[in-house]
């Protein structure tokens, strides 16, 4: 078979990590017989800095065109960078933005579990992860405060900024159906959070997530709280499985979910639509500061191509093997210096890509 | 002097906790020559069953008329009780929420600090904690998605709701000020959280703490995304001294900095507003299950009556010896169930309270 895959490179570390990941699936190719095209695209700050936006309407037709979409990582240092100096809109983050709202990828899944390999480096004590954990949160993405209108204006000489959250029930509704269906794939319990003791839009959410809890008999529903969920995911990980929640909340939990691995970079996620197209991308960010070094971890990236083959190209033995090779290269202890530890064999970000592809 | 106090007993647990820290103060009083009168106010489910309504004009006005307010804790299992049956206002949370805007407590500050006696119960590994920890978080209490407009419409048969995120520059300032304030008498570092790579509530949120900060050249500001400080809180608790962030943002963080303390039942909280009176309670809920056994942990509660003491009272020395003999008990090994371990000397909810008031 053959698949059009549009690799968006971006910043900071997002090149090196991006090659590492279309090395995994050119051998992939290779073993298996598919071909994967590569159509590069710029976006973020690298788009800044050729076309002026973070996201050009030309970008978009392509990812559009595209059987799936690979990301690095996208923005640089706030501080001292140039990509920063504009208004919102123009800055690199607008670009991801950009296309998760242009593709329509209202489901981004961020897996999160311990690598009992990289255990040590949870930052929670033995008592709370006990044998491990492994969960998937499943955050609305193009909804809620994020795309709702905002302004700011001068009322009676007072500056005064609003931005809203809305979410109807359809759209409440497409996620839901796509963590019910997940759930049922993996232990059948599904927690939705919310904060339904305050807000409007988390009560709509809380219908409707019982309204079709009907149609998934087999799959368990609770609801949580987002300031109790917080505490939860630090006190015991191990209760939660599938984690479905809007866009904000879904931005905070994940990222604290993804911490408490203690290895973010090892950690891939899927943004996916009601198409077979999605975005594939890294948890982690652009770490500017160790660009261009090849001492970027590309284990994430390369987790995200493996979602990819699964999600968008159904072509779960491959995606098997590719998560297989890389358990292969942490059994045999190589580690990239985000993971090393004692005992270990470091690599750069190439070599490690090299393991991985030598092992499939 | 004599300072007359609202005290709100609440539900659950409430009750007792209340009364505990009643009898600090008692003991403050006739240590230090003080008279602490008192007037019981109904709130929560507590104000539903005899009122039906969580908060009525009346306690209101009451507290509006107090030197201070005391408050237990509200509402109840959500699942099994009948002050749940009906719309969100009718509810014991609302009465917490109702009593904030109405006493214009603009400012919770929630201290989060590592006990060293209880030092094993945090969830966080010893190599994260190193030395400890003890920042406070301030949050915005009554403004942003709590207080914003909100409905729920059915448009062309869809059903859609809406909530609104709104800050105008006096509600951010005066909150900055305060945590400028309490910065400037603890490290000088502050750290204020925000979203502001994609709403513009969060963007004037800078933009005005950036103002403040000229006035406090000895505070060191900076900002960071919530999605990181949820991240930075697990990984390294100890970067933290005041972090000051709006109200969404807070009810989350601040609970998940009380939770990597490993004993949310010793902390304590106050609401404040431009005047002396504030709203002291403890960080933890009204534990519906454990009420009425005199198992629950009076600490929180009564380290609060010591904030009440500082802050609204300005009886700084007689604060310093509640948590003074706070401090005695759990070096002397005294326990409630919450916070046992072994080796150490259980105690229930009364005895805690009294051995606390034979230390001061
Ligand atoms: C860069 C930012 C706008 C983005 C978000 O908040 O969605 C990022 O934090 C993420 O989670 O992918
Ligand atoms: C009960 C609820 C409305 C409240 C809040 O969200 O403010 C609580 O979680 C808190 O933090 O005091």
């Amino acid at each position: 078979m053959n698949f059009r895959i549009a690799v968006i490179p971006g910043d900071g570390i997002g090149p090196e990590i991006v090659t590492e990941a279309m090395k995994i699936l050119d051998r992939v190719g290779a073993v298996y017989g598919h071909t994967f095209t590569y159509k590069k695209l710029l976006m973020g700050g690298a788009s800044i800095d050729v076309h002026g936006v973070p996201l050009t309407e030309e970008t978009l037709a392509e990812a559009k065109n595209s059987d799936s979409v690979l990301l690095g990582a996208v923005g640089g240092n706030v501080g001292n960078s140039r990509w920063y100096d504009g208004a919102p809109e123009t800055r690199p983050e607008a670009g991801l933005l950009g296309i998760r709202k242009g593709l329509e990828l209202f489901a981004n899944i961020r897996p999160a579990w311990l690598y009992k390999e990289l255990a040590d480096a949870c930052p929670l004590k033995k008592e709370i992860v006990g044998d491990g954990f492994d969960m998937v949160i499943m955050r609305e993405l193009t909804g809620g405060l994020y795309f709702g209108e905002r302004h700011t204006r001068v009322e009676n000489g007072v500056r005064k900024a609003t931005d809203t959250l809305v979410y109807d029930e359809n759209e409440i509704r497409r996620i839901a159906v796509k963590a019910f269906e997940i759930a049922g794939k993996r232990s059948g319990k599904l927690i939705s959070v919310d904060k339904a003791n305050v807000l409007d839009s988390s009560r709509l959410w809380r219908a409707v997530v019982e309204e079709t809890a009907k149609e998934y008999p087999d799959v368990a529903v609770s609801h949580m709280l987002v300031d109790n969920c917080a505490m939860q995911l630090v006190l015991s990980p191990g209760q939660f499985d599938v984690v479905l929640t809007e866009n904000m909340f879904g931005d905070i939990l994940s990222d604290e979910a993804s911490e408490i691995t203690g290895s973010i970079g090892m950690l891939p996620s899927a943004s996916l639509g009601e198409t077979k197209l999605g975005l594939y991308e890294p948890s982690h960010g652009s770490a500017p500061d160790i660009a261009g070094k090849d001492t970027a971890n590309p284990i994430a990236t390369i987790l995200s191509a493996a979602m990819m083959l699964r999600y968008s190209f159904d072509l779960d033995e491959e995606a098997d093997a590719v998560e297989a090779a890389v358990q292969k290269v942490l059994t045999e202890g190589f580690r990239t210096g985000d993971i090393y530890s004692e005992g270990c064999r470091r690599v750069g970000t190439r070599e490690m890509g090299s393991l991985i592809a030598d092992r499939i």
